[in-house]
């Protein structure tokens, strides 16, 4: 079985069509025209996952087109969307039952800390650890002049072995350097750095969503055309002083996050 | 020039790849071996981006290929890129710069008052607006019966008049049938029931990454390839009592979301 074909990706990514043209997943008719078979075969296959267990396969498209009397495309759409969700995955040449989405706080907490709280061992691989010179945007984010040179980590975030994450923290030099005596980067960097006194007070967090680089995208062992969770996050301590400037890039299948809103 | 081709979407969405197989995009070289091509490509491409203004046109991929000196295929990568991100945008038959991406904070104020705030005329059409029995899930986020008939009110998100996202609301009807008397759904919601001396108390939101469904595609002017940003808010009043439960899907190189976080 071709994977590229079983997966069925076969539209464009065009998000800057301009106004007015017609889409094209509504060319052919109305938005509304498409409803009931795509519909249909959504709730067929969400009627089937309710009744199988984490790792059962999933019949064939060739099959389930048959049992929902559509054509494979169709079946396809709702397979590949399952498949971006998480709720299925590949495996060898057939499709099997995900375990659920970690879901991750949106919290000053590490990431460390909210896979535990999940049920999920957290883990890391260094990828590099180097002193750099400043960008424009980590000299903004650090409030140091362009080109001093800071800290660069780079790691792979694991939950229950699974690369989930890829993860890039910047910090100043002068305040961190220090961490080089005694911190494992195999482990938490919020513990080693709550451990010297470091306080992290108030975080600004930026999410979004885009594709991985062709690097990225092997780091993480997915392709390209995988839609990812990028958080772009600031935080200072108590007398805002920045700590660090981390960006993160996240697998969209495995992961969510989840914040807790109110007007305090 | 075919718009396939010109976006180059090639590669297979294949989230659920076992881990052990090597990914394609690292197939014939180790995960760095590709890092200084694409890297330099896109370094070329931020280069020039910093030196056009909103609405300029980019080269074709034709001459980015020549200038950068790299295959074609490595251009259209990080076009896509930067087309998912929202930097560019495709006009006519050719490319241009966009417009920065709308930034909407997490909090329990409101879409119209998040993009006011951001500088965007905010406004709202409506898809549908009736009164169904609730499922499961609905049942459980406003502890209701399932089958318990809801409000349930589907609308199209605009900025500036494009269309950002797709928002479906779900109220209890005891509570807020008197809307139908007063409200105009191409207003703000929060302002409408807030007005009704409502009090959005706290708020659990959930975002992830999808892609959206064919019907959503079209109701959005996209394809069913490009990244979404989904949202699953659930508010409750002053007293825990449930407000609504909101599911919001956003065009992922339209809209990124901020939080500021601390330990209040």
């Amino acid at each position: 079985m071709d994977t590229r074909e079983a997966v069925g990706v076969q539209d464009q990514v065009e998000p800057g069509r301009p106004q007015g043209e017609t889409p094209s997943a509504g060319a052919d008719s109305a938005p509304t025209g498409r409803m009931p078979k795509s519909y249909r075969v959504r709730a067929e296959l969400e009627a089937l996952l309710s009744e199988l267990a984490e790792g059962d396969p999933l019949p064939s498209e060739r099959e389930l087109a048959l049992r929902c009397g559509v054509a494979r495309e169709t079946v396809r759409q709702a397979v590949r969307e399952l498949l971006v969700e998480g709720r299925i995955r590949r495996q060898g040449r057939g499709t099997v039952v995900s375990r659920p989405k970690m879901v991750q706080p949106l919290s000053l907490r590490s990431y460390t800390e909210g896979a535990i709280k999940f049920g999920r061992k957290p883990g890391r691989l260094l990828v590099e650890w180097t002193d750099i010179p400043a960008d424009a945007d980590t000299a903004r984010d650090l409030a140091v002049e362009p080109g001093t040179p800071v800290m660069h980590l780079e790691r792979i975030l694991l939950a229950d072995g699974e690369r989930i994450g890829l993860e890039s923290t910047w910090m100043p030099l002068d305040r961190f350097a220090v961490l080089r005596e005694f911190y494992n980067p195999e482990t938490s960097l919020y513990a080693a750095t709550r451990g010297m006194g470091v306080v992290y007070a108030v975080a600004t967090e930026r999410i979004e969503t885009v594709l991985a680089s062709p690097r990225e995208a092997a780091l993480l062992e997915c392709t390209t055309a995988l839609p990812m969770l990028l958080l772009h996050r600031r935080s200072v301590d108590g007398e805002g002083v920045p700590i660090e400037r981390v960006r993160s890039l996240y697998r969209g299948d495995r992961i969510a996050f989840q914040a807790k809103l109110s007007d305090c």
